[in-house]
């Protein structure tokens, strides 16, 4: 992230049209995906992964309640996956802590931006 | 919390004497303990106890990391307090869930404070 704070706010979510903000989201969550599936392995780039998640929240200006929401149905989905094969879902409780990992870094990175 | 978004620098953590931080993060690890213990109970004041604990967070600019820290050494007080008597603390699992809550709605006060 480099300490380079500057936002085009042409650029942020609020400003896309309708299908342009699905998409975006569709991107994201899939990179969400990608962040919950590694974080527990030694995947070497899961933290280039998380830092360019909050990179790209941040930029777009992303309300931080589509990430919650991108969150629980990846969960759900999980869940479902999970019960389908007959296997216990208590290991998706763990994925909460990429979901604290991820506000935090978030919040810390508005926090630093915000000026006064 | 109210949209006011003007913040004080001279009350800023990072401006406080060093006594006056440990005073002030004494004092916020106690209200985030009642958070903790109210959180899934019934009481009325637990919205009103996260929105004062996010508020005064805010306008002291407190770094992020410096909750995770109160967050995780109160999980283990607790946790410790649990084995004393014997108790299983897969119920702390749950306390995960305020910690999500709280850097939620801080991170979105960052969000909207933040210009640009």
């Amino acid at each position: 992230m480099g300490g380079d704070y500057q936002r085009e706010p042409q650029q942020f979510f609020q400003q896309m049209p309708l299908a342009k903000q699905q998409a975006f989201l569709q991107h994201l969550r899939s990179e969400y995906r990608q962040i919950l599936l590694t974080y527990f392995t030694k995947d070497i780039t899961a933290t280039e992964k998380i830092n360019n998640f909050i990179n790209i929240s941040f930029q777009s200006n992303l309300p931080i309640p589509k990430i919650i929401e991108m969150h629980m149905e990846l969960i759900d989905e999980f869940s479902k996956q999970l019960k389908l094969e007959g296997r216990n879902d208590d290991v998706l409780l763990d994925y909460r802590l990429v979901l604290i990992d991820v506000l935090a870094h978030l919040c810390e990175t508005y926090r630093t931006a915000t000026k006064q």
